[in-house]
Parts: C-alpha cells; structure tokens; sequence
C-alpha cells in the first residue's frame, strides 16, 4: 500500500500525479519533450538512458515499464539491446556514443560531482554533441528524481510482466497527464 | 568552466535553462508550484527542505541559494534557523511536523525505498497531511535532480556569499525562465 492516500489499483507514477496534478502536469510535459521531443538521439535510446538509470536506482516500476517503451521503439529484432545494456553497457551492440552517454548518465546517478572533462572528451569523440550531452545529464537527473518520487510514496509496483509491456506500448505514444478518477 | 556551451558568466541553473529553455520551462514551472504555489507548509519551510536535500547532496551552487532564499523568506530574527538544520535537524528550533518530514526527505535522498511506514507515521503523529508528505517527498526528489543537473554540467558556481545573498532575494520572488541573452 501506497504511503498516501492515492487512487487505488493505479501504478506507480500515475497514481501519483492523479493525487497531486499541480505538479503532475509539470512532471510529464518534462518527460515528455526529454524523451518524446525533438531530438538527434532516437525515442529508443533515450528510453534506454532512462531504463539504465533507474535499473541502477534499484526502481523496479521505472525501470520495468521504461524497459517496455525501449523494446516497443527498437522493434523486434533489436528490443534485446535493452536487456544487453542492463547486462554490460561496454559489451552491448550499441555505438561509441551511446557508451560515452551511458557512462555519463551512470555517474549522475551516483552524483553530478561525478562527471569529469574526461567523459565528456569520450562523449565528444564519439560524436555526442552539447545538447546529446545535455539531455544524457538531464535525463539521468530527472529520473533520479521520478525513481525516488515512486519509491519514496511506495506507489503501486505490479509484478506482472504482462503490466509493463502494456504499459510499455502506452508510454510509446507519449506521456498524457491521467484524468483524475470520478 | 561547464562541460557544454552554456552562456558565459550566468551562474548555475540559470546558465542551463538559457542553453535548453525547451526542458528549463518545466523545471522552473515545477520549482513555482512546488516552492511557491498554494500550500500548508510555508514558503521558507519549503525552502528549508531543498536546502537540506542539496546540502546532503553536496551542491553548493543549490544549497547556498537556496538557504538564502529560506533566510530571507524566515526574515531577519529567524534566519539562523537555515544554518541550524544544516548543523544538526534534531537541536534546531522547528516543529516536530517539520523535523519529521525533514527525515523524510533525508531518506528520499539515498533512495526512495529509505522510507518506512514509521518515517510516514513520525510525520503524521506531527500533524503533516498527506498533501504535506507528498510534497515533501517530492521536493527532496526535485533536487536530486537539480543538484545532479547543476553540477553534472558543471555549471559556473560563485564562491562568493554576496552573490547567493542577491540571488536569494530574487528567488523569493519566484522561479521565472530567463530569457535568452541576445
């Protein structure tokens, strides 16, 4: 059970911004112009930074159904790369780039004080640019911030596997503030 | 100097907001409603908690500004308040409501799952509202992302407290994207 008195039966976050949409509206329109925007790094790969982050987060709710929304947006023959980054990042079938952005995302999560030059240099020289790099570090941060929200309030975490790809093809078509329940 | 591009001489966030206004219009939209929007904690209590969250998370730039926000918002004769909940929670001279939500957010900045259900009835036995833990979850998670935004980038951190000083002052008038530098 949720810590407050949020909807019941609803998971995670939405269960959350439908308690309090003053802030929850922020919440998704950030969520979604960082991962659904216009971007040079595709949907998948910027599902696949927010996956990272919360797996590492131990956020099983975010890291579940962000995992779906990767593995619907790289498509069948490629979904497996979301499982292989959680594996090992440097032995995955990904670019250089998306490594130097991984890595990069992977010490915001421990802390921002982290990030050196140096795995900016690595980022540059796999051809990341400023605003790559920008919403790697921003990506990461916000979902340092949306793991402790849904973990902090023990929102609703569903077991099921089946609960997330749902969720999964969902979250593919953009992040909607949920109505409030009649 | 910040790892990207940012707008020489502009101080922290700011600098990051004026480089990607696309994703800082919601950050700022987020810290209004939460820090400034309709609420039963004061707008210096909630100050007090981002405050104590960047001090843990060891962001100076967030932490010094946002004390002096708190400091100005508590006025004069309470001001020391701020800088005795950064010695020691416990001995400071605020509410058992306040000392338990500021447990809370302590919690929520190791990670989400430090809450317990006893954190959560510490706090109500105080007489905070659900509204009130909710918002002090999601405060101390906001800056695990600001924290982790500003110095993952390594944006420009004044030393000098005069700085902080005046631009507490300004915070206390509320969060306002900046506009681009012509």
């Amino acid at each position: 059970m949720a810590h407050i008195n949020v909807p019941e039966g609803v998971p995670g976050i939405r269960s959350l911004v439908m308690f309090r949409p003053e802030t929850g509206q922020y919440l998704y329109e950030l969520a979604q112009v960082l991962l659904r925007g216009e971007s040079t790094l595709s949907e998948a790969e910027r599902e696949l930074i927010a996956t990272y982050v919360s797996s590492r987060n131990n956020c099983f709710f975010c890291m579940s159904s962000h995992a779906a929304a990767a593995r619907c947006l790289y498509g069948e023959e490629e979904a497996l790369i979301v499982d292989e980054v959680l594996l090992d990042v440097q032995e995955a079938p990904i670019s250089d780039k998306m490594k130097a952005l991984l890595n990069i995302a992977g010490k915001v999560q421990i802390s921002g004080k982290e990030v050196k030059p140096e795995d900016i240099a690595d980022a540059a020289a796999g051809g990341a640019t400023d605003r790559e790099i920008h919403d790697a570090v921003l990506i990461a941060a916000a979902f340092c911030m949306f793991n402790r929200y849904v973990d902090g309030l023990a929102s609703l975490t569903p077991a099921d596997p089946e609960a997330y790809a749902e969720m999964g093809k969902r979250m593919v078509r953009g992040y909607v503030l949920p109505q409030p329940q009649q």
